[in-house]
């Protein structure tokens, strides 16, 4: 079995034991006969699945189940950008929106949609090359929510902590950091992670929804599906069976390497050694502010585009692949989740002096 | 490797070709050192997944590219209830919706939502046990689109051809029977379907639309996402790629075995073998008229409940699964999809017969 350093941004890179354990139960789950994707999602083995999954992440997250529910949705960030606001916001309602990167502006296009957005901070003038310090953030009277991008895939910044909104509830779009690192729940109403970067595959949307939050919802219609209630009462509908399944067993791994202590720790260790090579002198040079710089996504450039290319050629030789940069940007880009391991940042750095050392 | 015989309404039995060709596949995909699920949505090796899967379903189904588009959604047929009326339907426009079990209910909820309803045919009142004649359909005078289930899961009944509508485009939930049989294409504008039965695992929905139906949306705003020309115009976000990826297979294996005529006389001859048992005597009784019969969902009681327990009790013993009938309606339900062997209906036509002999 060949594997290679994969730095892929989303769908990215899985533990390979988890790889290993799906591949051996297909097509016969645990000797039941048929494959866990050819059960009904009513059945015991996969309510077994769905609540072993809720119960590992509120435990890893320390979340108490009185507090919270979870709820294992459908088409990522992107439905929950329109889904939040459904839900929360109405014509004479207000949320502030902090706009850190194309992920933000899209959700602000869409809340929109549903009531009054108020953006208490905005890097779009500086190419989205930092995110704020408290002190920036001007918040509106009353907003129902305030909503950040925790990391920003794309250009490569993250916030360090979660911004200070005086008790106003955080809704987070948590995609590209969630699990990576320790949060501080008491200030969120709200978290959401498309799965595929640190919990699992593409097709499955985790989302943690606060039960006092939930009692914020507005009184107009809302479509059945798009109604946070709803699945909150029952599983609804059929679940993306294969994403939950894969995602319960990347909690597993999880907890089992020692929950989110261990990977904050693990991940600053990653990101450090990728930050000192960019720092060594100005061959590659970072792209954001270096308060705002991302652990999960290590974004730089070299002097030219071709000394770019030439770059992301020799890699991919050396089986350090998907370093390009979002095709918005350019550049370089290294995505380093919970799933990547010590050894591929390694490779990389070492790969990184190699082309200095050549092309310098 | 243990594989029983599976009639699950779906999540529902595949193709055990296709689940050993995807257990191989894991966690090194052709080579590439990474798993697909691990693989960017925009890489070369997606791209070629999702734009083969989209071409072979037009060619399982006869369908012009130059026509017809493929998406491949989420959320299931539970999130097209909504999102059909929400591109098509206003204050000012009507859709009419033939109620023909549960799932139709459940749309035209939805529907509400958005526009007017109008019902042409109901069969609520005998318990969902027939779907339409044509003579028996009054429809509206201008509605958009007609709505239909072609087949209804949960009670067991099928319409055995379109309902004819004079001209107005047909908007079909086929979530159940999709692939089974060759559809007439030009009297649809849009036909989804939730890939869980008949086309691959749960977590994606393949929809395809008609250009000429899509030119019918009101220019009224739809959250972006749920706007089917976002997804027409590019690979708007992360798809369940997975699952697309199976889907991929699923129809590779249908054009093997010889595409819709093929199923189509398949399908029918595994009816025959269990609605012919069926009607032997009493002793098993179908719970719909003849004539609205099923050819994916079959179901029946029998005399007490205590016998039908005792039968689905024994079944199993027998590695015959998955035979209850759904919560709401109870009884017995055989589902025998695409992908239900012959030797499976075969062996639970004997044990339905050894279960009579003993208990008659």
């Amino acid at each position: 079995m060949k594997r290679v350093h994969n730095f892929s941004a989303g769908p990215a890179t899985l533990p390979v034991e988890v790889l290993q354990k799906v591949q051996k139960e297909l097509p016969d789950y645990r000797g039941k006969g048929a494959s866990i994707i050819e059960m009904s999602h009513r059945s015991p083995e996969y309510t077994e699945i769905n609540d072993q999954a809720a119960e590992r992440l509120l435990k890893i997250l320390g979340a108490d189940s009185d507090q919270w529910e979870v709820l294992f949705l459908q088409g990522g960030a992107s439905a929950q950008f329109m889904m939040t606001p459904h839900n929360f916001l109405t014509a004479t309602r207000t949320a502030d929106y902090i706009d850190t990167g194309a992920w933000s502006a899209k959700a602000i296009k869409e809340a929109k949609l549903f009531g009054n957005v108020h953006v208490p901070y905005s890097s779009k003038e500086q190419q989205y090359n930092r995110v704020p310090d408290n002190s920036e953030l001007s918040f509106s009277d009353e907003p129902v929510y305030v909503h950040f991008t925790s990391n920003n895939t794309i250009f490569g910044t993250q916030f360090s902590s979660e911004p200070e909104t005086g008790g106003i509830p955080l809704v987070c779009d948590a995609s590209s950091d969630f699990l990576s690192r320790p949060v501080d729940l008491d200030k969120y109403g709200l978290i959401y992670a498309g799965a595929q970067k640190n919990v699992g595959p593409a097709g499955v949307t985790v989302v943690l929804i606060r039960k006092d939050f939930v009692g914020k919802q507005h009184s107009e219609a809302i479509p059945t599906i798009l109604n946070y209630k709803t699945h909150i009462q029952k599983l609804f509908n059929t679940p993306p069976v294969f994403a939950v399944y894969m995602v319960n067993y990347v909690l597993e791994w999880i907890l089992e390497k020692g929950g989110l202590s261990y990977f904050s720790s693990f991940n600053e260790k990653k990101a450090d050694l990728l930050y000192d090579e960019l720092d060594k002198d100005d061959f590659y040079r970072g792209t954001v502010e270096k308060e705002s710089r991302s652990k999960m996504n290590v974004t730089f450039r070299l002097h030219t585009e071709d000394l770019e290319a030439a770059f992301l050629k020799e890699a991919a030789q050396n089986d350090l692949v998907n370093l390009k940069g979002h095709r918005s940007v350019g550049g370089v880009r290294a995505s380093i989740y919970n799933a990547c391991s010590m050894e591929s940042v390694e490779a990389l750095v070492g790969f990184m002096q190699e082309f200095r050392k050549k092309n310098n």
